[in-house]
């Protein structure tokens, strides 16, 4: 079916910068074709000084909705009218829904990390996780695990700027939901190991193994890796980073790329501006199939 | 070709209310695509309050521009960076070119009315033309078709609230064209059937015949148009309106709406946003087979 834009179409908007060449437009308006959907999802080039501007079109053009990436995902919260408490507690908005003009803040990322699991059949739901990295990511992929259910999570960072964000995310998980949550120092490498080896789940939000970094990773020795602990990485820039080599190496089962993140946090603020369920299995055939 | 909206696609506007039923995104689209560029054309309802957020947003989403319809064309003057000098002298805007922030504004609907005559081989210039209606279209009608040399110009209007309109449009060709203009009295019809007995063509730019105003035409007697008078009514909905039927009926050559004008200056508004010029019979084509 063609995308046959025409005076009912409906904007959505997605404002970063840098963003031409994300691929979320593509995802979107593949799902709003496939689906007959009337939207059209375009990518803005906004940074923060033109962020409280850009938010005012999404009035002022009367948008569905926006999503938003590096560097407002902090920024926007007070330009908008509400939060989702989920988001609030995550302090960061990747979807931004608009209603007659009242704008409320949403956030996908934690989301579409669990959901990625449940599509492979994997649940985490009761079981232990050791994450690294506190920044936009891991913020919300940890929040939003505890939320789901993780049982106990060892948070590891390096002494750097996020460290402070580590310890906030362990407090505010410890306070407000039932898993317990530990601070960890990626310079304890004995501890890393440690953790690891009693976790069901490994997962890395750091920028580790992302281009240009493409050589580094936190886990060098396949050795630290039971064959059975899931391990995620959240980059998928390369699609098989430094450490899925490690883990592969190891023998490990289940090693995951962050794309499966990447389309569900998608196909959750597809459903909360459409209302309908992204045919996510389609999309990643669209989307991955020059991969293979 | 597929419209493959991805995160490289610009966005140009159309902002007026009530506007979701017009042609012109379906028009934009198609010729973007015919030709490979990487825009998107959306409607927006945008109202005189919302207009100057809603400009703003060109420079926020660094849009390439956008098209005004009612009732925004004369609203938008104060809100622009630069005129482009016939739109001032015009006293309207259908189009603005977003140059890096700085947002001029055109008009394009006079010049699609003398282009849409020369898509018909039939040159207006060094002619007298009879016009009826100083609103809007008959606004930049009246002033385009002076600039482009038409040599006699009749304008007539009724003792309504466009008279005072009507008068300036007189006063605006005399003193800053070669051509000559009159006012006219639409309720002296005998001056009226003098003053198209000797021109080259009749428009008529008022809403009469237009829906919900199909049954009214200003010329009821098919005698007092020639057989080689070229009779053009600026309403396309309905496609035939009443004036043509007398026209028809008095054995017109050429007669035609407002269609032609419609895709010429949306055509003229392509090339200025970008460089290119709108495949114009194959548009001609898609909008209209429709109807055939």
């Amino acid at each position: 079916m063609l995308n046959e834009l025409d005076g009912h179409t409906i904007l959505i908007g997605l404002m970063a910068y840098p963003i031409r060449h994300s691929m979320s437009p593509t995802m979107h308006n593949h799902a709003f074709k496939k689906l007959g959907l009337n939207y059209a999802y375009l990518a803005f080039e906004v940074g923060n000084e033109t962020l409280p501007k850009a938010i005012e079109s999404i009035r002022a053009l009367d948008m569905r909705g926006s999503n938003l990436s590096m560097p407002n995902k902090q920024a926007v919260i007070p330009l908008l009218d509400k939060m989702d408490p989920t988001a609030e507690m995550i302090g960061a908005v990747n979807t931004i829904v608009n209603d007659h003009g009242v704008l409320t803040g949403y956030t996908t990322d934690g989301v579409g990390f669990v959901k990625s699991l449940d599509d492979e059949g994997l649940n985490i739901r009761g079981q232990k996780m050791t994450l690294a990295g506190a920044g936009g990511a891991g913020t919300a992929i940890a929040i939003q695990a505890a939320f789901d259910g993780v049982k106990e999570m060892a948070i590891f960072n390096r002494d750097d700027e996020f460290l402070d964000n580590a310890k906030r995310n362990v407090d505010i998980i410890n306070e407000k939901t039932s898993c317990h949550a530990t601070l960890h120092h990626l310079e304890d490498q004995a501890d890393f190991k440690a953790q690891l080896a009693d976790s069901f789940i490994y997962c890395d939000s750091t920028s580790a193994g992302m281009k240009p970094q493409e050589d580094v990773t936190l886990v060098t020795d396949p050795s630290w890796f039971r064959k059975d602990l899931i391990v995620y990485d959240t980059v998928y820039a390369p699609r098989t980073t430094e450490l899925m080599k490690v883990a592969q190496r190891g023998g490990v089962t289940h090693v995951f790329n962050g794309l499966g993140m990447m389309l569900e946090q998608g196909a959750a603020a597809f459903k909360l501006w459409t209302g309908e369920d992204m045919p996510v299995d389609y999309i990643r055939e669209v989307l991955f199939e020059a991969d293979n």
